[in-house]
C-alpha cells in the first residue's frame, strides 16, 4: 500500500497542541499518510534557521515526500502561500524565503500560489494557516491531487533569503558559521566541493575560526582526542567545527555569523601539480 | 484500510521512556493505530493545563479519534479512570477534571468506569496506569470493542474542575488569561461569541490587561507593527493578547490568572442600534 | 497487514533534522514501518543513560520490534556496529556497552557485526552512521532480511558497561540511584526481587538515602501526603525515591550515584520464620 510521507517543520514548540492540530487535520483528509517531524523547535519566526534545517533534511527522504514548513511571521497578511516542486522535492510553505536554500540547489519546476479555498479547512483562522490552509493542501497533494489544482502558477519567482555565500580568497575560502546544532557543532557554509580532494592536502589545510587555528581537516570526530577542537566534513557535506565528545560552541564561545577561513588549499593544489 | 487515531497528552516529558512504553503497549494490541502526540510537556500534575490544551486540540481531529490523557496525580488511589464519549469525541483519562472543559461544550453521551481488568496489561503497576490500564483500553477501543465492555456506566457525573468563566460587566466582558502558549501569546477565556461581530465595533473596543490598554481587536498578528502589543482572535476562537513577532508574556510580564477586560462593546452595540 | 516497529533512542535532541533524516532513510526502505521515538534527549554521548532508558523501555513493546540506538561517541572509529538478538529482543546499535543492561537480563542469541555495505546508504558519512548504516540495516531487518545477511557473527562478546550492582549487607541491601527521571524520581538499581514480599515486612523496612530515612515502602505515590518523601516500587520494578506530586531530586538535592540503603528486611524475614 502507498504510504505517502508528509514532514513537518515549524516554530510551534511542543508544549501546545498546535502541531497536533495540524496532524489531526491532515489525517482527517488522508488517514494513510506517514507523518514525520523534522523539528518544531525553530526559534519563533526564524525563517533563516528553518530554511537551513530544511535544506539539510530533504535528501534523506524518498521522492514524493511532501515537506510542510510553517514558520510564518506574515500569517494573516497578503504574503503568498505556495506549493512548489524544486528538483524532485515537494514543498508547501509561506513564500518568505524559507525555500531559498533548496531552490538554489534545485531549480523550481512548478510553483503555484495556494488560492483554491475548496481544499482548505473552513473557517480559516487568520492566525493559523498551517492548520487551515497549508496542512489541508499537503494532505490533498499526498492523495494525488495535481499541484495545479491548488492555484495558479506563480508569476514572480520565489522570494530569496539573503544567505551568506562563501567566497574564494587568495589562499583558500572564506565562509561563516551558519548554524550551531544541538551538539554544539558549528556548521559552516563551506561545502565539500570547495575542499581539497587529496588527503594530503586536507591534512595541510588550516582552518581559522575566531582566534583559533585548526590544523588539518579530520575524517571523524573521534580521530582527535576527547575535548580537542577539530574541523570535519559533517553529515550534510559541510565543513564543521567540532569538539570530540564536547561542544565547540561552548569551548570556543562562537556563534552563527562567525567568519571561518580555510587556508592552504590553493598552495596545496599548486604543490600537487608542481 | 481503517487507521484509527489515538492521541496522547501527558506530563511525562520526553527524556524518559514512559511515552514510548505506552505506545509499545498500544501497538502490541492494535498495530494499525496511528499515534499522534498532543504534548508531553504538561507541567507535572498540572491537570488544569492539560484540560485546556486538550480542549483546544480535539476539534482538529476526525470523528472516532480516541484522546488518551495521562496527567494523573492520583495514580494508585481510588480515583476513577474513565472511558467517555463527550459529543462526538472519545476519551480515556483519569476522572480528575481533565475532561471538564470539553464536557462543558459537549454533553456526555456515555461514560464508563474502567474496571474490566481483562483489557489491562498484567501485572498492573501502582504508579503507571497510563501504560497498564489506560493505554490498553484505548487500544482495544480503537479495535472496535464497545465502550460498555470496559466497565459499568458512571453513576456520578465526571469531576468538574473549577474553571474561571468570563462574565458580562456594564460596558463589556471581564475574563482572564488562562494559558500562555510557547510563543508567549496570552490566551484568555473570552470566546469569539462574546465579541462584537461588526468590524467597526471591534475597532472601537478597548482591551485592558494589567496596566495596558489596547485599542481595537486586530484581524491578525501582522496587522500591527513588529513588537506592538495587540489583541486578536486566536486559532482556538479565543481572545488573545499577542505581540507581532514577539512574546506578549515577555513584553508585558503577565501570566495565567491576569484579569482581562474587553470594554466599549456594549456602547458600540447601542450606537449601532441607535 | 504487517506493520513492523522500529524504535529510536538517540542523543540528537529535537532542534536539528538528524532524527528526521534517519526516519526518512528508514521509510525509503520500508514505507510500512511504524516508527516510535523512545527519546532523543539522552545527554550527548551519555551511553550509560541511554543503556538504562533502553532497558526500561523494551518490555512494553511487542516481539519483533527493532530497537535502534544511536548514542555513538565512537562514530568514525573502528568501534563495531552490531545487530543483536538478546532474548526475544532485537537491537541495532554501536557496540559501546549501550546494550549491556539488556544483555545482563537476556542472553544474547545471535549477534552480528554490521559489515555488509550493500545494505547501507551511500555514500557513508564519517559522522552519521545512524543515518547511513544503522537506520538502513534496521529498515532492511524489518523487511524480513535475516540478521546473518548483515555481517559475520561476533567473535567476541558485546562490550560490557560497568554498571553498579546492588549488594547484600548485614541488615539489607545497598544500592544506588542510577537515574533521575523528568518527574525528579530517583530510580535505584534495587530491584523488586530484592525487596520483602510481605506487606508487613515492607512496612517495617527503612530506606536511607543521603541524610534521609524513609519508613516503609509505599504502594503508590499518592499513599503519602502531598510533598512527602517516600520509597515506592516504580513502573520498571525498581525501588524509587519519590515525592508525592513533587520532585524528589529537588527536595533532597540528590543525584545519580547517591548511595541508597534498604534496611530491616533481613530482620523482618527472621521475625517471620521465628
Amino acid at each position: 500500500m502507498h504510504r505517502p510521507i508528509i514532514t513537518l517543520t515549524t516554530d510551534f514548540g511542543t508544549r501546545d497542541s498546535y502541531v497536533a492540530q495540524m496532524k489531526g487535520v491532515i489525517l482527517g483528509i488522508n488517514p494513510q499518510v506517514q507523518l514525520v517531524d523534522v523539528t518544531h523547535d525553530i526559534l519563533p519566526q526564524d525563517v533563516r534557521q528553518a530554511a537551513l534545517v530544511l535544506d539539510e533534511a530533504i535528501d534523506a527522504f524518498p521522492a514524493q515526500t511532501i515537506h510542510l514548513v510553517v514558520v510564518d511571521p506574515g500569517v494573516g497578511t497578503d504574503r503568498r502561500i505556495v506549493g512548489a516542486e524544486l528538483g524532485g522535492y515537494r514543498f508547501v510553505a509561506p513564500d518568505n524565503g524559507v525555500l531559498s536554500p533548496v531552490a538554489r540547489r534545485h531549480a523550481p519546476r512548478r510553483c503555484v500560489q495556494l488560492t483554491e479555498s475548496r481544499f482548505w479547512r473552513q473557517p480559516v483562522s487568520n492566525t493559523f494557516h498551517g492548520r487551515d490552509v497549508m496542512g489541508p493542501v499537503a494532505a490533498h497533494w499526498s492523495l494525488g491531487v495535481d499541484l495545479a489544482e491548488f492555484g495558479p502558477a506563480l508569476e514572480e519567482p520565489l522570494i530569496e533569503l539573503p544567505v551568506p555565500l562563501p567566497r574564494r580568497i587568495p589562499d583558500g575560502v572564506e565562509g561563516e558559521v551558519i548554524r550551531v546544532d544541538s551538539f554544539g557543532n558549528l556548521i559552516t557554509n563551506i561545502e565539500q566541493g570547495m575542499l581539497p580532494d587529496e588527503p594530503a592536502a586536507r591534512n595541510r589545510a588550516i582552518v581559522e575560526v575566531g582566534s583559533h587555528r585548526i590544523a588539518g581537516i579530520a575524517l571523524s570526530y573521534a580521530e582527535h582526542s576527547v575535548g580537542a577542537l577539530l574541523a570535519v566534513v559533517g553529515s550534510s557535506g559541510r565543513l564543521e567545527i567540532a569538539v570530540n565528545q564536547g561542544s565547540a560552541a561552548d569551548v570556543v564561545g562562537l556563534r552563527a555569523g562567525t567568519c571561518v577561513r580555510l587556508l592552504g588549499c590553493q598552495a596545496a593544489e599548486e604543490d600537487e601539480t608542481a
